[in-house]
């Protein structure tokens, strides 16, 4: 039995020695590695993390003091530590361990979500609740990347941190420990960034850290005033190279930077840190992908995510096929050799979202400002104004960072940015904080911004274009994570509404909103060999809507809209209320994601569960039809609910 | 002829004397405090940044070089110097000039927005966008607040500008003018503000200027090297007096701090700046309300933004009516009393929001976070995760900021969260920027999330009380700005749903939202008088929508809803979709604010304007049921819209 298994609960690893220490921190790369090898996830951010995860459960008393970790795709060394070693094999998939903490799975979990930058502020309530209800000797741990602090919201907790009293009944303890290893998915940028870059890469550094093992010695450090020794040695150094000026400046009390991987120092450090009392921010080094040559070779990313692997060298299992985002890649790449107007602005997601490529060939007009959505898109504001069409290239889910920015920076001034949100809709495996439902419901009430849904590659191709001929309004074009269809072609084009399949009876108007095209279609297909006539639209722009979906719907007795965004406020409630405002009064059914937060599982998987395939489309309108007909023939009533 | 009235263009300025310069800024101050005495407006602000508008448009070429206001009310001096200083009258009055930069006055107003922390966002946009075209000749200057500088974006916008190349053919010349006076509307908080205050309040600040006003003399400063004579004298003071350490860690060029006050400090400091050809931030300490006693003795806010006043005295014109926000002010306090864990977060607006009872009854309970409504949030959920009900206390269009952290922090975790939105619907006067009609419709797609909308001083009190109750999800009590209106009684209550009014026949069922309740009221009288029989309920909670409201719908020919919202994906979408699920095809329409930017008016003006009165409501409902009568009487035939 190795030292993993033995570890019941945290508690267990106080009692460990140095050496059953260390060997359980290659037990857990080697589960690790061996795990994501098999089930996808996340490798590189959870190799950096394993020795500093060991120290904050050796030296905290979780889960009475929080552990919060900042990207909880951070946490499966947490996870290990925490009972669920053994859950691994089943990591991600339906029913399965989350790939990122979770309350419905350990107390010693307190925050779900994974946007990135919120948990200082996590950090910084729990800390002024225990202050207020008096359980002051509660110290609140965040561990946050270097990173998530080029988002605006960690600066906004710092800033809040560091005010609160530092001593006294009102205290608050509280321990930011940042995991440096400069690196979001790629390099981290900014003004900092090369700060802390700089640090790392100075010889003296190295030096200086040498200088403190050789005169205290790696035993001798656990008990020792280890922070006193350092300090003295850093003293030196400091203007040099700590960002020691920064967080003092805000009167936060900074120790590092120390060692990550070396797990006595963390702990020493982690161990002064708890005794101040106060907010205390440890400043750690590590480097992603720690203790895996594969992970540390790939110049990328670093192993950041990979989907299943071999584990000997690393390589991807499988052949993929072609995706949205390298459809998008490749258009990019042409829109910017055409116009000389057009760059590109992304928030960490360089590689992700395909702009690697054109950052490659337009190095100058390629902006990664950091896990930074309200920077990119007022920047891209101000870019507009002086006479530029930036695209900015996010997340579907990371666009909510922006929605203000969207509505009173870029709309309000009728800026013309194209938004790009891959990834939107259901992506499935990574949990309900990156499904991309909510895009197309909160910026339905944008004034003048216009939103392109591509039904397949050589529709995203031509929206982006229409796109980037709007000078005058915000557009944005978002598409889902996967394999791109098979083209649809239409049959004809009425307004802009592209027309994909028509019946012999006009019964039943589908939109079928983006990717929802090919369910629909099918849908249509089983429903004709029922005797159902459906029309199968694709409104290609489905803000606004297109009044020639208006006439469409007159035609018809039922109108059916179908769509890969939450059914709240998406494009279904958009077509009813334009078919109100016109008088309309079709009788309209609108099918969407189900507005609630979803669990983990595959995409397709979701999809089949939420009814949004070909055969769930059909069960559902026919049930509706059948509806209409037995009302029909029982004539014009009172009570009658749907009309024909 | 004044000074002032001879400043038909920036350049002008270029032109003046010393002695022309200081009469002036007195000219600028006199008409600030004589206008906003009878207008009301941003008085405090404008007083403060007199000398730096001057000496901004002294040494930039606006427009050509941009010069960008972080919160617009402090373009007053601006708008005065670019033409605009006889529109004063008019200020903030229908078709009058706006209390804002705005594009539509003048090619020297590139940002109307007025959400704080967005200029150097903005400013970086632009300043890359000269790059990338070649124009790197061209400044671009930002003036912010240090207030605005607690918000995440500033921060997002800082690291990314530091990061730019500093000279040579692709360097981004930008110059961050920081407007500090301690100050956002109160005392600016938070770790950054603690070491500026004592910075200012630091005696050797003080004695520093003058050993520079006396070895240097007032006219020998223009011209000169100032920079390096400042730099020279701060050398000594900077570890103790300036920021220096954390902007110079992030890798920005810092000059300061200056006396804002002496223009030809200011003056000389933005030569220098403009001289580095990067980016560089200078640092100006100035006085809200400088030169103004009334401004300078009111310690809440130094007249931030007073409603006409006694110029003599500064004493408000006219006595207030009591307002929504007094009611909720006396009812947090209440409910302080009762609960002890209770606690309330404001992101800077402790005075304007009502909160200043509650923070002196309970000083270690109420936490103001700075312009951080992202961080108030999820600091608030980190709070309910520990045991307590925060109540975060906002005006309804910051929310906006923090729509994620809503959605992904707060909702996700089903935090027990109470969100309090002061001055939503229409606002008026402050323009675009600060009318609340956005929550009710980015809120909607929030799972779990509920909304109350109390029509009345009672109902908010009563709808508190229950939002305060609900521990698993977070909840949103909205009111508008303005008087709170008489009380308006319930014959009974179905379910959820107040009914106010019935009629003999049940033609139309008006679902009145929150304040549109006396306008509901009224339009049912109206058109009783007609023969319309209305019935008039009000949903008090209006998210999720109330079941009961189906079975209303049903006995009705017609139902209409209206709210003081975006009509797109509002309160009126949510239930018609609730009546679509429901199968209940009773024909609807939805009354709300017409979905685009409204111009600046009176609150009441704009509402009569786009119809959410009794009178135009009921003009509307009275040719809707025309309609529904005509088509009756025409019988069902295919071309029908309305279906009886």
């Amino acid at each position: 039995m190795g030292v993993l298994d033995r570890i019941t609960d945290p508690r267990v690893l106080r009692g460990l020695s140095d050496a059953e220490l260390e060997s359980l921190a290659a037990e857990i790369r080697d589960r690790l590695v061996s795990t994501v090898a098999r089930t996808g996830g996340h490798l590189g951010p959870n190799l950096g993390v394993v020795e500093l995860t060991i120290a904050a459960h050796r030296v905290f008393d979780s889960p009475r003091d929080p552990v919060v970790f900042d990207t909880g795709h951070q946490a499966y060394v947490h996870k290990m530590l925490t009972g669920r070693q053994n859950d691994f094999d089943r990591l991600k998939q339906a029913g399965g361990l989350s790939g990122y903490p979770s309350r419905a799975e350990s107390e010693h979990d307190w925050v779900e979500n994974s946007h990135a930058s919120t948990a200082l502020s996590y950090a910084d309530g729990m800390a002024k609740a225990f202050a207020v209800r008096g359980e002051s000797e509660r110290t609140v741990v965040a561990v946050i990347g270097d990173g998530a602090l080029t988002g605006g919201m960690a600066w906004e907790a710092i800033n809040n941190i560091a005010d609160g009293p530092q001593t006294g009944p009102g205290r608050r303890p509280l321990v930011i420990v940042v995991n440096d290893n400069g690196r979001s998915y790629s390099p981290t940028v900014g003004g900092l960034a090369k700060r802390l870059t700089g640090l790392r890469t100075d010889p003296r550094y190295e030096q200086a850290l040498e200088v403190v093992k050789r005169t205290l010695g790696r035993t001798a450090l656990v008990g020792q005033p280890l922070y006193e020794a350092l300090h003295g040695v850093k003293k030196g150094l400091k203007d040099l190279l700590a960002p020691q000026g920064m967080f003092e400046d805000l009167g936060l009390k900074y120790i590092g930077p120390i060692d990550g991987h070396d797990r006595a120092v963390v702990e020493q450090a982690l161990i002064q840190a708890k005794g101040f009392g106060g907010p205390v921010l440890v400043h750690c080094l590590t480097q992603k992908g720690y203790g895996y040559e594969p992970a540390l070779r790939d110049e990328v990313d670093q192993m950041h995510g990979p989907g299943p692997f071999d584990p000997a060298t690393g390589r991807p299992a499988g052949s993929p096929s072609r995706q949205w985002t390298d459809v998008f890649s490749d258009t990019m790449v042409a829109a910017g050799r055409e116009r000389s107007d057009v760059v590109a602005i992304t928030a960490a997601m360089l590689g992700p979202t395909g702009l690697e490529a054109f950052a490659r060939a337009f190095p100058d007009r390629c902006f990664d400002v950091g896990i930074a959505e309200q920077h990119a898109t007022t920047s891209a504001t101000g870019m507009a104004m002086a006479g530029l069409h930036p695209v900015v290239v996010l997340y579907a889910t990371f666009l909510n960072r922006a929605f203000d920015q969207i509505l009173m920076d870029c709309a309000l001034h009728r800026a013309g940015v194209t938004f790009v949100l891959d990834r939107s809709g259901v992506t499935g495996t990574d949990g309900p904080s990156h499904n991309g439902m909510w895009d197309m419901s909160i910026l339905q009430p944008v004034p003048g911004l216009r939103i392109a849904a591509p039904r397949d590659g050589t529709r995203l191709l031509e929206q982006f274009a229409e796109a980037l001929d709007v000078d005058d309004a915000p557009t944005v074009v978002r598409y889902p994570k996967g394999s791109v269809p098979q083209d649809v072609e239409a049959l004809e084009r009425v307004g802009g509404v592209d027309v994909l399949t028509r019946a012999e009876t006009e019964d039943v108007l589908l939109v079928a909103v983006g990717a929802m095209a090919g369910a629909g279609v099918d849908a249509a297909e089983r429903l004709d060999a029922q005797g159902v006539g459906v029309t199968v639209v694709d409104p290609r722009w489905v803000k606004p809507v297109d009044e020639a979906l208006v006439d469409l719907a007159r035609r018809h007795r039922l109108v059916v809209t179908v769509e890969d965004n939450g059914r709240v406020g998406g494009v279904g409630s958009a077509v009813a209320q334009v078919l109100r405002d016109a008088g309309a009064d079709v009788p309209i059914r609108d099918f969407g994601i189900p507005q609630r937060f979803l669990d983990h599982a595959k995409r397709d998987e979701i999809l089949a569960d939420v009814g949004l395939t070909g055969q769930g489309l059909a069960r559902e309108v026919s049930g509706l039809v059948a509806a209409l007909d037995s009302d029909t023939e029982a004539g014009d009533d009172a009570t009658s609910t749907v009309r024909p």
